[in-house]
């Protein structure tokens, strides 16, 4: 059975920006929309600067995305215990994103004492048709 | 039997600085360092903005260092002729990447009429222990 | 929107048997169980040949439900044109399988015209419990 | 610094021939025909169950020899310690084998504690050309 989350979305928030000054505002900036059991819902706000549709420069962004997107999941899920790094990520890119906010929609599939794999879906805001697939482990340290 | 590339590293860069003009700078600056029979040798300067030991910021960067390199690779190979799009991208962090400049170097695997394929080895500048492994694949338009 | 198949199982399941006799029964006994508007659900019938728990040997048997769910899935759904091949196939194992039948839930994420992505979970059979999860694309040749 | 293996192949296949009687003959015979430092080079038997040129089911061969490539790999370097499982395998069909033996040439990208990632080439006997690529990630046991 899964339980519910340690933290709220603004506790992973507030932990992040204390923690992890320029994750949330790093390569893009991400807002944790929604935490859930094993879910996060991450928004990466549209800058002209990382969306660029028509480029491949895209890419790094949704990939960032899911990173953080599958980061949030396991925070919330397990509380800020210690930093869990990625180990794997796969990424379908499936069509070219609108210019336009990107929502990351994560599920932990497995958290185990010392990986966790989730997968992410890549959505532009407001629609239901994705724009990239991934799958991503990451390494859980010893709690 | 692999042919010569098409295009020298000065004509790559040219290229792109001309139609993509923000690829080569956008999540990173990054230089082309040499261009071979279906290799590519990219170099991504450090940044404090983006390679940051000690977090998962430096996912997205060399993502976006493995999925250009193999942009460059194939870009070279076969000449300047369509915008080819990732599908793919598979990255294993093995790991974290010192405070330097990082090196992608590129080897395509395979470079049919639709698909290329290639792997990428993420090394910091100067050593010869990778930080990053990825394969990934191209889809390449019709000519 | 996304079309209904153009096969039924029973289809799909006579088509293989005429045309790979051996796709069906060869590394396990596959059963169509059904297909859906981008979906296939495909039995894996145990046999104690191929489903070892606490072996490697079940890796390949899973692998190959899920390689044959996203074929069975883009026969279903574009018809008998012409054979596609996987190209890429990224398998996470999440837990060792039980000794008993594995069922292949397939979704077509994406069907385009060169290319079919789509994603599989492997579950044994009357379990909501995954022991795999797969994403794989399939090259489609020109019709 | 890499050390030598701690197991010639012919320790490893006593091994694996006494603890795992079926993993060298199940999905395919499999030869150990060497390990060397972070390396295994592993010879599948042809046998026309397995390899079918024109089908889609050598994929199954192919990534069984991919994964047991891995796993000697790993228990030549570390020894016969502990049962590691695969925990992601990634692989790209480049064109389609010959009804030959093929040969997995697997080298160790990382040999850490708690994981161990590398990658494999598969080759027809006597051919350069490769014919798939895999990267996997085994997790290790504690010891």
């Amino acid at each position: 059975m899964i339980g519910a989350p340690v933290m709220s979305a603004a506790e992973v928030t507030a932990f992040l920006d204390r923690e992890f000054p320029q994750l949330l505002s790093g390569h893009g900036r991400f807002r944790i929309e929604a935490v859930g059991p094993m879910t996060a819902r991450v928004r990466l706000v549209y800058d002209e600067r990382h969306l660029r549709p028509g480029g491949t420069l895209s890419g790094p962004s949704m990939f960032g995305l899911c990173d953080v997107s599958l980061y949030i999941a396991i925070l919330a899920q397990i509380g800020p215990v210690a930093l869990a790094v990625t180990t794997n990520l796969n990424i379908n890119f499936l069509r070219r994103p609108q210019a336009i906010d990107l929502i990351g929609a994560c599920r932990l599939i497995k958290l185990g004492k010392r990986l966790a794999v989730g997968e992410v879906w890549v959505y532009p805001d407001g629609s239901d048709d994705p724009v990239a697939h991934a799958t991503g482990t990451y390494s859980i340290p010893p709690r």
